[in-house]
């Protein structure tokens, strides 16, 4: 899978420059502790920095001012990305396009871009579009009228419920569902009547989809997934949520209907928050934090209901010593009524 | 998809009466800010009646004693409920049976009901029994002896497994699974010997269970969903757990093995429960409440260990408060000893 | 499905002894309050042990030292082992194998074992390997170069992306997602770039994966599940985690990525770990536990951050009672205003 380029060729892609011999012949990228000949590895973490003395790699992605005797380094402000970048270089193939394979159904009316690839088992029902390049593995399922960017990737079991639309290099992973019904019911005494979901899901350019995550449909209107978002394994969107752009949602997050969540926010694992509130840009959300009210941007939380960070710390240490703490309340308490005591016979 | 219906017409439909022009031509329901000419729309909270003056829908669907000056209105006890049926009436068709498509395997034995649409990448195994007018989208699986209702809709991706119940008119959103292996072992030294779960799944009439969400069979006996309750979306029901009437599960809860939950709870987004344990009817959980034993109905609960709801909110003041408190107690501590010199000097 | 076995050579399957007529014809295994002619039942909780002067069953499993006047005894010293093993016996019958089924898309450089069975709508790319004696249900889906062991159970709908191994007698219930991406992306200025997940997942001999779950594939190197690990529905494993072996993890427990987890743990529902930590063998988590560094080995912990579990269950008494101490804190503190006042009075 992988091909060779010089350490110079590597230095340009991610804009860095050569400490060292720049025609190194560089063929795959390896973490520090098990890179050998021809590797280059990386060091984000100035805790691992010793390591360089002992890899067996032939080159390292540093940031300015480390040093690393014997080995060449590419030097760049960014090491983590420049290593992302690289990888993608040496690793990321785009298989040929298949078309649609045998054992697909595609119904006539869909309208499918160049070099697509629909696997065996998909289905892809009235009046879908699909933009070129976008690959549908094993048993996709797209109702009517969905409309997929292009260069799309949609892992094994992925359904998209009718009308709902994803833009360009989406990347949904296997067994997500977008467009499932919103939790809509209008109590009838001591029943409930379901409100019908008539809404759909956007998910903008850039977005990526964790496994088995559940994107509902909105009620009217649109639940809204921006650009950039990435969402992690089991995520639950409610209806009518707007996840803002480059917004992190790592896995088990739970975000309930009508919440509009800001841009460049990050969710801990197990986070959650209540419905209908707005949470402002850049919140920061512990895991298993949870945001019951609307939420001034800027902030780092935790704990439920979350409070800012250094707090919920500070009172989760307390919490601890609750049993300690009501033992010294009741000494004290005593001690008082022994002073009261002392005080009225005087 | 909408038809045209007037305003008495409409009023009929959901028990209301109209005040205005009962002749008025109604074609379909929209929020109360992006409404326009044709539409009805509706006004379910008291503090959305100021847009009422705004809207430019033709008609308003409103509690009694509202108002609604230059808008026909229908008045109705539920606006909410009657908006639910108005919208079903304008916006829910259901398509023409389509019998079974090419490319869904359905086994000889199986026996279906009339007008059933088992769409492509179904497979429908030994001895089922399907009712008229239910319908399996692409990639249901039902495993053998299954039988379901009539008038279900089994989203895509949905899996019930071997023996496995459900009544009429359930909804099971895309990829829900229904009759997992229960989680049951028996510890053999270190190990686990596997115990077989034997027992099946009973999914009761007008039950709708969300995307992604596993319902556990029975280790022996049945797990059983009864009548109208709706459970969202990655929604987790452990073996041989019974869950109430009309008993409405949020996001995320998980329900641990043998637990009976009765009629008309509610549990918040990320609730959970220890397992065989016996809770009341009426009993609402908040969202990320854990409910740890036995609990009496007519209760609402918030925290983990849950407490009542009002009880856990001051105790969540009262956490954010801990390090002061503790600061308080030090503070108070030193007075106290400085108080014991004085008195031991005098 | 069942067949008849003597209770003497029911006694010899398990290890046990004959108390009573071992000659007697058993044929089935029933919960002692349905039990009836024919069956043998169990009492693993000594809670139930009055209930064999009113069972109707045959016979029963119990420990040495319990009587049970009137009824034929299976005296073992693990009585639930011994009811898994009989019930196994009893009621687990491995259907015929039946070969690639019509419908099924198997790439002919894939190499199948001996007496495989696989279901229509199953995909198998290029190069899998299956071992003898695996059933895939309908839907599965084996993305190239997935090795798969002997006598394996993958039930409807499960995934399982590039390159990821599973071992021999692995069960995986529908809907599982095995190797879906790892949640990692390098920020570069407010977006966030991918990095390729070209790692895999090993899954050992003899672990069963719940509904649902998903497994992220490694970035580099390996997630490994070790022999004997036992995962329930909706678990989150994220990239580059291991699982010890015989560990179990309850419903909806998620482990961040790079965390390994020793070796008999057991984790409660909803519980959680941060990412990179390490945890020591035999460590219990209760259900929503959430585990934020570093673990000792044999530990019983609660609460998130979590301690050990008798602190936590006072601690969480203390919690309840946190606006009374509040209060009595208030009051304590004017009682010594007051004495305050009064010393500097005389």
């Amino acid at each position: 899978m992988e091909a060779t380029a010089t350490l110079k060729e590597l230095a340009e892609l991610v804009g860095g420059s050569v400490v060292g011999d720049g025609a190194l012949s560089i063929g795959n990228v390896a973490p520090i502790d098990t890179a050998g000949q021809g590797d280059i590895t990386f060091v984000a973490n100035a805790k691992y920095l010793s390591r360089l003395q002992t890899t067996k790699a032939s080159a390292v992605i540093v940031a300015p001012g480390v040093d690393a005797p014997g080995l060449a380094m590419l030097v760049c402000r960014n090491p983590y990305l420049a290593f992302a970048k690289i990888l993608t270089h040496f690793r990321v193939r785009k298989a040929p396009p298949k078309g649609v394979m045998a054992g697909a159904w595609v119904d006539p009316s869909a309208t499918l871009g160049d070099n697509v690839t629909i696997y065996p088992g998909c289905y892809v029902a009235e009046n879908v579009v699909i933009g070129s390049g976008t690959v549908l593995h094993p048993g996709v399922v797209l109702y009517a009228n969905v409309r997929i960017g292009e260069d799309c990737l949609l892992h094994a079991g992925v359904v998209v419920r009718e009308e709902c639309v994803l833009g360009n290099r989406v990347i949904v992973q296997p067994s997500a569902v977008i467009g499932s019904d919103g939790f809509g019911f209008a109590p009838d005494g001591t029943t409930y009547y379901k409100i019908p979901q008539v809404g759909i899901v956007v998910v903008e350019d850039d977005v990526e989809i964790g496994a088995a995550s559940c994107i509902d449909r909105a009620a009217m209107g649109e639940t809204r997934i921006r650009r950039g978002a990435k969402l992690d394994n089991l995520v639950q969107i409610g209806h009518n949520v707007s996840i803002g752009e480059d917004t992190v949602l790592a896995g088990q997050v739970g975000i309930a209907g009508s919440t509009v969540i800001g841009n460049h926010c990050t969710f801990g694992g197990q986070a959650g928050t209540a419905g209908h509130i707005k949470i402002g840009d850049n919140v920061m959300v512990g895991g298993r934090g949870g945001i019951a009210g609307d939420t001034e941007p800027n902030q780092v939380l935790s704990g439920a209901p979350a409070i800012p960070h250094k707090e919920w710390l500070k009172a989760s240490m307390g919490f601890a010593r609750l049993p300690e703490m009501r033992k010294e309340l009741l000494r004290l308490k005593r001690q008082i009524d022994e002073f009261e005591r002392l005080l009225k016979e005087r």
